[in-house]
């Protein structure tokens, strides 16, 4: 039997990120002004991000030099484990391979800091003293939390009301790492005193946090905002993940015929396929499937309009061409908090237009079910978002039981879900439920798609 | 700069456990069995573990060999990383060195996990289909469901009903990897019946879980019982933490100076230092520092007396010699749960009553500063047990800075502690408090310790 687990040294650990763009067949469609329609300039997004982030953005260079400083902080867990899953093949007796990359070992249980560093790294550089962000349920807060003590900058978190109030433990999260978290609507920006005269009992949401990080940020010179995911820069830190993983998988003589992650920005998930597509694309491995998977419930790329759109519901921020529910669109509340996206990573949007990489949505029950199964064959408890990606890898390897084929299945695993054992316990106990695509409302919220200013 | 972080592939995992009897300068004072004060014999003990582990409790061999079953469910999280701790020397300032070897990375958040696999195993091949056990705030029971899940026995759970009701997260881990968990007193029992007539709101205490769990297991054929800390083999198959950590010190060319960990019944701690004791006992390093770390309010090693005691508050288990505050002593509440027991591992005991090992006591509020401290240099938020550990790891370091000594510490890491943010949020709101020695209740429970009856 080849080894369990597939790791790597310090030493191994890759120097530079991957960065897709000089490598897509046709460029990415432009980031717009919603004021001009114009396509963004670097000064446009200055105000929020640090020069080296945005430079990164744009950037037409294939490979990025980690600094020296994340790379040392990435070393506090990184590189991270590649584990054959020989007890989910033998539950499921089949004949595939079935490998996982965990990001779960991370201090803070997730994929995310591997951008969060990086983030804090550059704007420290710049000077800047003070970082401002959202957060839902508490992942991507938490993480720049971790992100921000690391390099000694000041953070504030606005952590949409209800989430903040049920489900605290993120939030304790970040009070430990030393950030500020506060309930949005807060009485601490103008949108959110406004939100709040109206109607002092609003749950929040995600679109109204980002307009107060976003507010606090502009208004304060030492003060920049940070976006956990969507944003090329934010898939390019990612990308970590699947450059330790190619080396990992070579170690063990693999190559992967069909790699799954679950999307919600899209950033964990391209941070595993972008060092692979590349072979895609090149015509090196012309077979290779890339399997996207989004609840049947906010179903983006399955279900949604490739069109340019705003990336908040509030609407202000530049006009991204993606596929999308609709920026106003809610989804229901599944417990896959970090799923719960009206849009998508552009890059990852362009792929799938192009018809490079594949889509499939879940049921919640589903993805329960599938949890269970790796919970009671690997033995990790995966997070609610990671579930969606283990339900289709099951799938997969339930079809190699049928045609005999022993194909390799790579499994992106996000995260661990120890923080999110309510979730479980609603489902052990008959509670949980499926929610419908709802579709009248993605009617509704797509008839409200910004208009494109033209000169 | 040396490497962050010294890990072992799946081949360098030790595939023995040591076993430190043969080696202890004396041999352990005899366990007694309560009724006739006389040695317990393995056929007193079959009604409750498999033979297998029974002879391991006496085994005079130096080394056991790891099944190889274990072994490969080992690999599924094992070997773990022995990290340098850079960033919490800067901190700190200090000469130090500090490596700490980290057990959070198991799928169940602690080192429990590396006896529960063990004993899962060796019940499975006795024929045994069933495990009974108790849990105080469930860190040994959802590792023991870990465990039977990977070898398919059915586990009961008897769980201090006040955490079974105020600590649902780890009760919902046992149900996600498929045991059943009940709160204790329960109607499942005489003794829960019993109580419960006579305190329908009763609390429970571990004792109490402990006498179910027992009465359960011997009352029926296919039926073992289970313990998660204390005894001989328990240690022993901890000790594939040391038995790691030292060809990892090889690796890094270090050696310790100065050991920590934290002691609850001590399986922990003595897992990690039994294979370094080894070398002061033989002459080779007898300088060597060994400190186990215990809360403040139950001080079992530097606070209580060496005398024969029940390792239960009920009184059911045999009678063993250890440092002890009273089989009736009931603990202040404080939360690192996994600490407030009235007993220690025989093993620990005897070695400190030998002057190999010493022991320090620490204030709950100490322990929750150095694990902030740690979360914001290392970036780990770590258990409330850990915590005491790193308390006394920080002090050695700071000595350092004072004395201008480089000494190498290796801090024994329990786990990872995002099951526990109501702790943290505790103190970080200054809500929580310290508690004093109970001295008076210690005198009360030791007036109480049992008679060793004399032929």
């Amino acid at each position: 039997m080849d080894e369990t687990k597939i790791i790597l040294t310090d030493a191994e650990m890759p120097t530079a990120w991957y960065n897709i763009q000089p490598d897509l067949p046709e460029p990415l469609p432009a980031v717009l002004h919603p004021g001009t329609g114009k396509p963004v300039t670097p000064d446009d997004l200055a105000p929020l991000f640090p020069m080296a982030l945005i430079m990164q953005e744009f950037s037409p260079e294939r490979y990025i030099e980690i600094p020296e400083e994340v790379q040392s902080v990435y070393r506090t867990w990184r590189p991270t484990t590649l584990h054959r899953a020989y007890q989910l093949e033998k539950a499921l007796d089949t004949p595939a391979k079935i490998y996982y990359k965990y990001e779960g070992t991370s201090q803070a249980g997730s994929h995310k800091p591997n951008t969060a560093i990086a983030q804090a790294y550059y704007n420290k550089q710049e000077g800047i003293k003070r970082i401002t962000t959202e957060t839902g349920a508490g992942q991507w807060g938490s993480a720049l939390s971790f992100g921000c003590m690391f390099f000694g900058i000041e953070l504030k978190v606005y952590m949409v009301s209800i989430s903040y109030h049920q489900k605290p433990y993120r939030r304790i999260m970040m009070e430990a790492w030393g950030a500020k978290c506060v309930p949005s609507p807060s009485m601490d920006t103008e949108v959110g005193r406004k939100m709040l005269a109206e109607d002092p009992d609003c749950p929040g949401s995600l679109g109204l946090a980002i307009s107060e990080a976003v507010e606090d940020a502009v208004s304060r010179e030492d003060t920049h905002y940070s976006l956990g995911s969507v944003l090329n820069h934010v898939l390019m830190h990612q990308t970590i993940i699947g450059l330790e993983t190619k080396k990992q998988l070579e170690k063990a003589g693999a190559y992967p015929d069909v790699i799954v992650g679950c999307i919600g920005g899209g950033s964990n998930f391209a941070g595993m396929f972008l060092p692979f597509i590349k072979d895609k694309i090149s015509g090196k491995n012309p077979d290779l499937r890339i399997i996207n998977v989004e609840p049947a419930s906010c179903p983006t790329l399955t279900k949604g309009l490739y069109a340019y759109d705003f990336g908040d519901s509030a609407g202000l921020t530049p006009l991204m061409k993606m596929y999308t529910l609709g920026h106003h669109f809610m989804p229901p509340p599944v417990h896959a908090g970090g799923l719960r996206y009206h849009g998508m990573a552009p890059i990852i949007c362009h792929l799938h237009k192009l018809g490079i990489v594949e889509a499939q949505s879940a049921h919640q029950l589903d993805t329960f079910k599938a949890g269970i199964t790796f919970a009671r064959s690997e033995g990790i408890l995966s997070a609610p978002e990671t579930m969606h990606a283990i339900k289709v890898t099951i799938d997969e390897a339930l079809k190699c039981r049928e045609s005999g084929e022993a194909k390799t299945i790579l499994l992106c695993h996000s995260g661990h879900g120890h923080v999110d054992m309510a979730a479980y316990d609603a489902y052990l106990s008959g509670k949980l439920t499926n929610y419908d695509y709802p579709e009248e409302k993605v009617k509704q919220a797509l008839a409200e798609l910004p208009q494109v200013p033209t000169d």
